[in-house]
């Protein structure tokens, strides 16, 4: 894997800090052997599902307004999402920050925009 | 939202940079009135199964050697969901790499490791 | 809905019997006002996630030879799917078991079988 | 596998008549390899996650009003739920439609009623 190195003295890339300390956090467990590709695609989906959980019998209003509390929940959800996500990129050696701008390029062409701004 | 602006002549962090352009793309399309929590949700979950369409009948094994081109489609279904987490983050109004760490904290707690590196 | 009534004498259709108490279920409890196609759906989602857990981190022989405990354990999961997509089905008032016939004609032609038996 | 077979005369139940089906149609084909409890379990989500496509940017209102078409191809995507359901409590040796009485019965204590009908 081509691991992106920030130049000295400047902060790391949030993800790659992420992609870094999953690494640790795996090896240290002996977990790495469980974490195929296949495994945590089904690990996305799972936590996925979990931050739904949050919105499931509330309105497109209520959604929209949840207090401190509840927002701090669904952040947590969401944060299951993005680790499994790092590492099952890490686990493929795909780089998903390249691969969501290329996704925003092919749907501004699939999608045009109505107007400008 | 309290948005990180990196100091003058730093990188932006990637996670940021991808929530603009996303916050511009649903901008320029009128979007914003069915980027609500709740669809954003299921967004997420919609996009994690497509990632796991790639792997469904695969064995273990075959999902940990995917050929260039496979890896390149499943990179750019997990930009799908990264791109999702990143709006519906931004609609929540929460900072999910925090979230991300605290995450790790509670599952390094929670799962102590088994020995040192 | 055309819901079939049996003959007298014969036993109702398990589906048509799981409908009737969720409709009683949903009834007694005002919960109709939550029970949105939308909502539904998202419900037999977030239910079939519930179904991967068990599955998540075992390998296709583990899960395959399951002991006593765990496959109930799984049935339950998957009951709550069943009952969410017979709910689903209600809420739409269209006939699953004639679409699934549907799908397994449409499935025979689009994958010819190999060879006969 | 304790099939449950009717009496003469009488008409199967329509899940015993649709897991009959799954099981030639796997056999006639040679994917009963495929067919492991994992693997079924992700494919079960990964169709409830097709049936949220079909919702995924409607009001709940909208959600509650398809029209006709809509409610086939709606109806097909459920199908394709049922028909994995099948095959995968037939893969586990389980009888989903004992354990979703079970479930609507641990539910009702869960959730007493809150008025008579």
């Amino acid at each position: 894997m081509t691991t992106p190195v920030p130049a000295p003295g400047l902060p790391p890339d949030s993800l790659d800090d992420l992609r870094e300390r999953l690494r640790r956090f795996a090896a240290e467990r002996d977990w790495e052997q469980f974490h195929t590709p296949k495994n945590l695609a089904m690990s996305v989906a799972i936590e996925a599902a979990e931050i739904m959980e949050h919105f499931q019998w509330l309105t497109a209003a209520q959604s929209a307004d949840l207090d401190a509390a509840a927002r701090h929940e669904a952040a947590l959800e969401i944060a299951d999402v993005l680790l499994y996500l790092v590492r099952l990129a890490d686990a493929l050696d795909v780089d998903m920050v390249a691969a969501a701008r290329e996704k925003i390029e092919l749907n501004a062409r699939r999608y045009p925009a109505r107007h400008g701004l």
